[in-house]
């Protein structure tokens, strides 16, 4: 079975009873330090290229938020563990201060894994009385949920990191060897599933529960008639783009896809063999299961795909429009697979987990975003240029972190994140 | 006055008399080699980063497009001037077969200018019984059409880009030392013209008369109540942004804009001196005019401003909903003028000409968009990633090209075109 | 026999015993494992700049060294531990094998510093026979020899690394916080030793003991009348030489050395903090001591400084002359204080230790030099180019690994080695 | 009086009469502008890489040295054509003032070729006067020559630097398309010339006549007993090295020669055609001569096809030695063909003319060299680093310009002059 533990709140108390933020916070602190358990030392300290992070550097940087952001308001007189770790650790809030340039995270052997684990714990301890205080009082609460659900981000982010830096290993270690396989099954024959174009809502109501500034406001969106695939494009449909010469025929491709496939050399996704035979995953290198959706793709690729199937990409309000009437359960972190894996019904499937779904739209403000006030202003508003919208988790996102008005945004060119997609049509 | 004659369609021929494609040639055809003339050979050849072409790399390239997309097909028989020219010429169409790398453009001495010119010369010669069998057959005038347009974009970067050759030299030559200078005048007071919300309709009916595949379909978009100022933004409410530290504070900036000024030490809109007192203009270095529109910012700088300023960019709909009620007039190419100019009255005003004006729009297809088919197709739709929809046309647009629904792009980033933006505010 | 003579051989047998290999084996190849034992697992991994490499690499290489040149013809049958190790510790011998590309070193996290340590226990076993059997086997012990001098070049390497990696990093952990600290005295007046010039002989002879093939042959080098410095320049008057503006002045440079402090912006030697009170050591940030040996600076610096002074550099003839009259004692690694030290006594002083000495000798093959045969020709020979002669050790050098005759090589650029400079003139 | 010996004295004067100043300035100020003649405008201007200048900027650089160095001292009052010339065209004198960026060079439209000639002339004008005066002043009379054979150098370079551009040019467009084409003749069989090796003096007597400061001051040089190759490395003998797999076996070359080939992807000297049957020259592209000299090699292919033939370089002293018996004549500027062309006799040959030739002397100061004083002192000395002495001319240097002593430098790694090599080999 798979060796990362899933903590679903289900278990820990009465299905009318909600999860305490002291639930909350144990159950999501926890699996961070679970996910990093099976890593050496060494492991975590190394960066391949500068969109990964090393593995303690998000242990440490999770925390951080919780220093900076709640603790000094929320406890008088809390001493910081070192003034110095602030400008280590900040990503990229620069109007609290200055902080250590992304590339070179990778350059830092201190604070030693030990060290950040202590500090973690320092922290768990000051935030205790911080819980407890925080069921009476909203303001706070939503500052400690949203630095829960931060935490939920840089998990994913940790195990996609430390895939790279396995896969830029020439050993090709696995993250973990007894990692169970998922079955291989044919993917059911794709259909697609119409919508009439309509008047639709999109967008996530601030009141009904934690969401990130970006989902708000809900508001009304007009669907064109269109059609949405049932599943995602899977790798055995993705290496027939390939043989038909999809890499190689210009014709297909954005411009700027185009200039990246040449300057890059790409002729497959990410982390496949040059024989297309095999892919790396966090259990080492594996056979490349053809019924499994493609994933680690860029938008350009998908985009590519898309146009070579005389389809095209579904726009997020499309997407949201769908998922909005489903729930959210499929192929997530929980499942253990920490790996797409194809679909096993018929009907619109596989819109939560497995792959993060490109869509055509750009990450852009809805109609009337407001940036959550001061600091935390900087935690997406500021991202909402060149780059697309995508949709709907993976293999490796927990599954409560997510809701159909979720919005995750990487720029075009990006593939270390397990994206895929699936594919839309004009009704007309 | 000023250098650069224009060929208003009216002087031409009566008023009913719409302008035949022979007169539209000559006319156009013309003019490129009119805003030439000023430039030496030296000139011409100078290419002073990747975006900027030299201007006779621009001569040349139109007359390609002729010999590449009309003659081949119009004039059975045609013997090309140079296979090895169509290398060197064709700027970015792929499916047509390879092409000289674009930051290599600069490295071309030869052809010379007047072997250029003697082709253009050529071209001109055998499109002329083309021209006049295109007025019988729709498919071939619009090709004709495209082209000449096409040839109209070129003219508008010859200017943009010597301007980029003679600022880069340290001389600071003048494109035309006589150039007439706009007279200073208090701009009018900043009113905001609303729109209380409601479906319009944007994009170009392409039976309605030329246009770029990029503006259709025509379609309904619904717009939030808004308000548009009533003119751009000056030179003098930049300055003011300055000084109170605009470019040094990161809140106010999206994430990709606070790189990009702090990589390339941006404090002031390209062209102007350290001191902020001058700007070079293709008339030279000039008095910095405080009621002119500023120009040359980059998307990031509009929007940095437009945050500072508690407003925000337009949307391309809501451009276009303000521009379709008004008439194709303002400071032009025709002015003479090559440089933006105050506004002169109040109202909403300066929709036409002075500045592209940014948007909040990521370049998009609209809904339905097909691109030209074949390698047309490549002209405008494998664009539509990463870039910004700007409007409205500039100071040195030629005014018979331009609609209301015409579309234009950039990257965020880039300044050496003539840009600048108007504000927008919600209304609610 | 081979002998490697050790810098402390009265502890280990009497005066007339030379040290056996085994003994020498086990002495240095514990000393690397000693050098390692104050660091993190997380210190062994990174890499700050392509010349350092990680201390785990240098633990590994210099085992592959073993495993590749020796064990596989010394002893029949031997196992590699993993073939694809060698393909990641070969460090640049081409002619035995591709190798992985030396920015990428800090990319690695496995095999783990416990696997690599594991890997040398194994190494050390199967050696132990062939040590043995070298004391008759006079390629063999050569052999064995050279592999246990190449160590102890990477001993000083990993010492010289981790110093990098400590400084990159904001917090500026010490190696070695107890480290202690050299008294500082007032340095003894700068002398002249004068030369009359003559012929002499310099290089080692191969039939004297081991040697560097880059020491050989012995040969006769003319010298013109000449004196050298007592000893080496000091912080202080680096400081002089700093205070009269000497970073800002062309006229001291070589084009090559300008270049170089325009494009990094250099303004101190490496190390020194931006006020020139403090300087990074193994010991981490310390008080500068004005009379200790400058260190840490490019040839272009101790160039410009000879300039400056009216003086110029030592040729390495005119150096080894004069070393080849002392014995090899001074500040070495043995005398633990790992960082330059203040000349204690007038008269000749301070060619072993403190600091390696930029020469004015490009480092050139010596007439009718002949690189080792086959693959370990690649040690020394390739480098004969863009590289110029250091001379003496430095305080991180073994005594024993020291000659006269030693010869090492940096490029004219690099810094991040413990490289400062004694002045010379001529005389006439 | 200062003599600057013409090529062709006899035209001008009798055998005994030595050229005036006056008429050695007409003679080379002359050959500039007959050089640049066959050029368009539009081929002065470009600049295909940063060693590369254009034409234009030849012409005007040599112009400046005069105005620089010469006229404010030797013309009172003389008015400079523009002060900020000074800027474009100062090449790399720090010490009289910041210069525009060299890798820039090609970005300069303006000053016009047209404007430059008629600056020529200005300066022409100036120091007629100058000239005569020099004829009775030692001093000025060697400014005037330094700066003539300064402007013979910058004859070279200048077309030698548009060879590249025009290669740069997939036109390929010749300098010259009616250039004779030297015979094609079986190069003599190699042969060596054998020299007992003794003290020989090498370096020019600055008494006996102009010469550069880097060849003084003469002085003795121990050569050891070795052979010189009667003559060059032909095109034919670089074939079959390449043939036996040289660009591929790392054994051959030194370390950053290997990491050179491996870069840039080097399997042939520059301006070969891929199938190594063509060679572009200034007369176009042309077939390759197997017994004309290779040229257009860095130091690292002469270096490493020497260690493939089991030769080595000669020394610069080994040259000159040779050399210096030697009357300087051979395949030189004047002789028209300008690309070098095969042995015609036995015996030692070629040692002028044709290409220059590699040595394995790094380019450093003779003992007790002294820089010009002020300003000119840059114009040699501060590039004694990381550069190699390449000696004897090419078939673009005038023969009048050249002596035995000449002493020429470039980078291991530039093949863009005209750069060959002959071998030798020690004897023992």
């Amino acid at each position: 079975m798979a060796s990362v533990p899933a903590a679903a709140p289900s278990t820990a108390h009465g299905p009318d009873a909600p999860e305490t933020l002291a639930e909350a916070w144990s159950r999501i602190r926890g699996l961070s330090e679970r996910l990093a358990a099976p890593l050496a030392p060494e492991d975590q300290v190394v960066q391949t290229m500068p969109d990964v992070s090393p593995t303690k550097w998000h242990l440490a940087h999770v925390t951080w938020f919780f220093e900076r952001f709640v603790l000094p308001q929320a406890v008088p007189g809390y001493e910081t563990r070192d003034e110095r770790w602030h400008y280590l650790f900040n990503s990229y809030y620069h109007t609290v201060g200055e902080m250590h340039a992304r590339p070179r995270r990778g350059l830092l052997s201190r604070p030693t894994v030990a060290e950040i684990l202590d500090w973690r714990a320092q922290v768990d301890a000051a935030m205790a009385p911080v819980l407890a205080r925080a069921e009476e009082d909203a303001e706070l609460a939503f500052l400690v949920t949203l630095g829960l659900n931060h935490e939920q981000q840089h998990q994913e982010l940790l195990l996609t990191d430390i895939q790279h830096v396995f896969w830029s290993n020439p050993l090709g270690p696995a993250y973990d060897p007894g990692l169970p396989v998922p079955p291989s099954r044919q993917a059911p024959a794709l259909t697609w599933h119409e919508h009439p174009g309509d008047d639709v809502h999109i967008g996530a109501d601030a009141a009904q529960g934690f969401c990130f500034d970006n989902e708000t406001p809900r508001h009304a969106v007009r669907l064109r008639p269109h059609a949405l695939a049932s599943r995602l494009v899977t790798n055995a449909e993705f290496q027939a783009f390939i043989d038909d010469g999809g890499y190689r025929n210009p014709a297909l491709w954005l411009s700027d896809g185009w200039a990246q496939v040449q300057s890059e050399g790409w002729t497959t996704p990410l982390y496949w063999s040059q024989d297309r035979q095999e892919v790396f995953t966090l259990g080492g290198w594996r056979d490349l299961d053809p019924h499994a959706p493609v994933s680690h793709v860029s938008f350009y690729e998908a985009d590519a795909y898309a146009r070579w199937a005389g389809a095209r990409l579904p726009t997020e309000a499309e997407w949201e429009a769908a998922a909005d009437t489903q729930a959210v359960q499929g192929n997530l972190l929980e499942a253990g697979w920490l790996t797409p894996a194809a679909a096993t019904a018929p009907g619109l499937t596989q819109l939560f987990g497995d792959v993060w779904e490109w869509t055509s739209s750009p990450y852009m403000a809805y109609p009337g975003f407001r940036p959550l006030a001061g600091s935390l202003g900087e935690y997406n508003g500021k991202f909402m240029c060149n780059q697309m919208s995508v949709r709907g988790g993976a293999c490796l996102t927990s599954g409560d972190h997510l809701r159909a008005s979720y919005r995750s945004f990487f720029y075009p060119h990006q593939r270390w994140q397990v994206l895929g997609f699936r594919l839309a049509r004009d009704l007309d």
